[in-house]
């Protein structure tokens, strides 16, 4: 691997800094932090020059709170937009409060609007109102504008800055077009073509009219078959569009169809891994799961999950505590009830987090439901019969007791189903109420996995007569 | 919504067919059913007819396994290799073992070579040699060239048609010989300028190369940094360069540093997809957690998993039956004690999916891999302590003895911070040892979490001399 990537012509220069898997060195973050403590700027700013915006970004991130402030002094003309705009959230916040607003505006201002959106945003309303008004006019309104669509919706997402044109222009018209206009963008993949009320009507890659002669009109090389994105659609829904149909860009339109904007593919990206990974933080209740969150924030959202949990594991002792005579005649069932919810708890996990994931993917819809509820069943009554049979046989061997190794065995069986059934349906059903399923299954799962476990073990227990209530 | 929506010229002849998630309406996939069900293939072939490949994809997912080969024979016209690249894995197999294969040859060879490989490396031995003999000489040699790499290798993801230039050619002449060759691939994004030897020195933008006057050379307006890709890397590791440096496309090189093929982005969002979700499966045991997958096959994954929950249920089983004499001198012992493993379990779940999450993004790093550690028990202290109140409280008060309720409050702290540690460190431990920290850390967590619940709360009760053994 070391062999390949030194043909890279930037990688050796690169090879101090970077492991080889793109990640800072600890050895390199350190000599930053020691040069930090000399107090010698220049020093610093000579190591972290060479990085890319990306790993400035990354260094911001790996060092502690209290020393991003030296060295966003000691880089000043490096933390350029672009290393702010790959900022981590809260990473950025804190070192947006010790920048004056001329900067972060004068930063801002660099930047396509999603992205300075993605900046301003996050600050408090009295700071966000200072760089608003160190902003450029023109600049201004477009982030203002942004600011009004709904947070995480297409409005805030998309760019404003695109190349529309008419369809009756040609090829060689939209070359010297784009050829005499230095102002327009240059982050764009596709050419946006719009009738005389701005709506659109095709698009065409670059790549189809670079190949064409430049006599021909766009409308006889454009696609018609459109995405359109509303400005209101909900960045996760734009994420899936992207995803079915390849796209590379998206034409957004306003409630009355005009063009207001493109959606490009780089931005989709870490939508996309933002709302895969998040459903695992939902699911475990993490919150927002971010390493960098303040440590009292992210106590006030997993506290809560802890408290509902709480809730959930009481309802669990209370059923234990109706067999508390029966645990008193015979104390081995103390010792295997949590085998049969633990298992049954494991099982119901692995249902849910395969049904969550359908779901999130658009792929478990009414019209599979029936037969995925199916489909589970029989994989819960696979895992019962395997599991059973050996935590039987065991059980009865090791406590002598062959009527107890029956008693587990049927309560782990009559478990992992209700957990299969329980792992489908508790998320089917909140999607259905139009809940984030990730976020409320496993409370609910995990109380009928433990409940049913207990339940089932211990009222059999005293059902076969082995032990007295 | 459904206002803007209808706007989009290709959506209102959709309503019929899709929701407003663009998802195939229920009614319209029982409307194909009892098409099929029908016998008439002309009017299976109507309906599905105006619906996009990707829809298409989608219908053949939604109805049951023993549907498909009816629906594809219904279709044939309309099953083109733009619907097969979209297929579940698992479906497309299905579908092709009915196909001969010189239609699978000829629906391969209309495809770029990574999507091309993609349906040919799924098929057993005996079925991807009678494709590949199907196959014209020049897609074969492609495609038999990508299926040497190593599977989720970048030399797997490439595809080998792109645009490489010398570095001397000007724009125009770039854009005659664009014109003139007909052949070219139109899927590209960017031109790579190559040395004579082949070796990439710089890419452009096709927005840069539409912009600049006929007669400058490409030499100077590319761009000199690139991110190489080696042909050995993991696609895992490729869709993080993607997401880091925002690429669009990248070039991939052999050892010797020749430009060989190039990656597009929109075949890395369904590997950012993929790779984010499947940490949510591997946690919970899931397998590969896709609901195609056959019955046995998930069976299997599955129950390795709960026979390894198996033995961790039974280790803390173990740390119980140690207690036995205490349990039965106090039967509330058997009542509380599932419920400071149980909310030890979610404490360390929760920082096991951060953890899990910041390693997958490279975020937790050597270099701050004590100051998180430090990070996460501040949040467990807190956790505890609120946690420990509550319940110490409600367990005096119902059980009407405060030392059993210090006992449960000590017993509970001790075990959430034991859980936070290990949340993240087994994570850590794992990924240092080259082991993917998703797939192990949850069995080795829920044992600590389990035993150290039983144990702490077992042994104080002895310990406070509130109960004998």
């Amino acid at each position: 691997m070391a062999d390949q990537l030194d043909l890279a012509p930037d990688s050796q220069k690169d090879e101090n800094r970077l492991d080889k898997e793109n990640r800072l060195k600890p050895g390199f973050v350190r000599r930053v932090l020691a040069s930090l403590e000399d107090g010698v700027e220049e020093s610093t700013y000579d190591l972290v020059e060479p990085l890319h915006p990306a790993d400035i970004a990354d260094l911001f991130e790996l060092i502690d709170n209290e020393n991003r402030p030296a060295l966003a002094e000691a880089i000043t003309d490096l933390l350029g937009a672009d290393v702010l705009s790959e900022l981590n959230d809260y990473v950025r916040e804190d070192i947006i409060e010790f920048l004056p607003a001329e900067q972060v505006a004068e930063l801002a201002g660099q930047l396509e609007t999603d992205d300075a959106v993605a900046i301003i945003e996050d600050l408090d309303a009295a700071d966000q109102q200072a760089v608003l008004e160190e902003l450029e006019p023109e600049d201004r309104a477009a982030i203002e504008d942004a600011l009004s669509y709904p947070e995480e919706s297409a409005g805030r997402l998309m760019q404003r800055d695109l190349v529309a044109v008419p369809q009756h222009m040609t090829v060689g018209q939209l070359i010297d077009y784009l050829r005499e206009h230095a102002d327009l963008t240059t982050e764009f993949w596709e050419i946006f073509v719009v009738d005389p009320g701005h709506h659109p009507v095709g698009t065409c890659q670059l790549s189809w009219i670079m190949r064409t002669p430049r006599d021909v009109e766009l409308g006889d090389v454009m696609k018609r078959e459109q995405t359109l994105i509303p400005t209101d659609m909900d960045q996760e829904e734009v994420a899936l569009r992207f995803q079915k149909y390849a796209l590379i860009s998206a034409a957004v339109v306003d409630e009355s169809g005009r063009l207001v904007g493109q959606i490009t593919v780089d931005d989709i990206i870490h939508i996309v891994q933002e709302e895969a990974g998040e459903d695992i933080l939902r699911l475990s209740g993490a919150g927002e799961g971010d390493i960098n969150q303040p440590i009292v924030e992210s106590y006030s959202s997993r506290v809560r999950w802890l408290v509902a949990n709480l809730g959930t594991a009481v309802v669990a002792s209370a059923i234990i505590a109706l067999f508390g005579g029966a645990i008193e005649n015979m104390v081995a069932l103390a010792v295997l009830m949590p085998i049969v919810a633990s298992i049954g708890g494991n099982a119901g996990t692995q249902t849910m987090a395969v049904a969550v994931r359908a779901l999130a993917m658009n792929q478990l819809t009414q019209s599979n439901t029936a037969r995925i509820i199916l489909r589970e069943l029989r994989v819960a009554a696979l895992n019962g019969l395997t599991i059973a049979v050996l935590i039987g046989i065991a059980t009865a061997l090791i406590f002598a007791n062959p009527m107890l190794g029956w008693v587990i065995a049927l309560a782990m069986i009559i478990n992992i189903i209700i957990a299969g059934l329980a792992g489908v349906l508790v998320p089917v059903v909140l999607d259905r109420l139009e809940q984030d399923p990730a976020v409320a299954s496993s409370v609910f799962v995990t109380m009928i996995t433990d409940s049913m476990g207990f339940f089932a073990f211990l009222g059999l227990a005293v059902a076969s007569g082995m032990v007295q209530l």
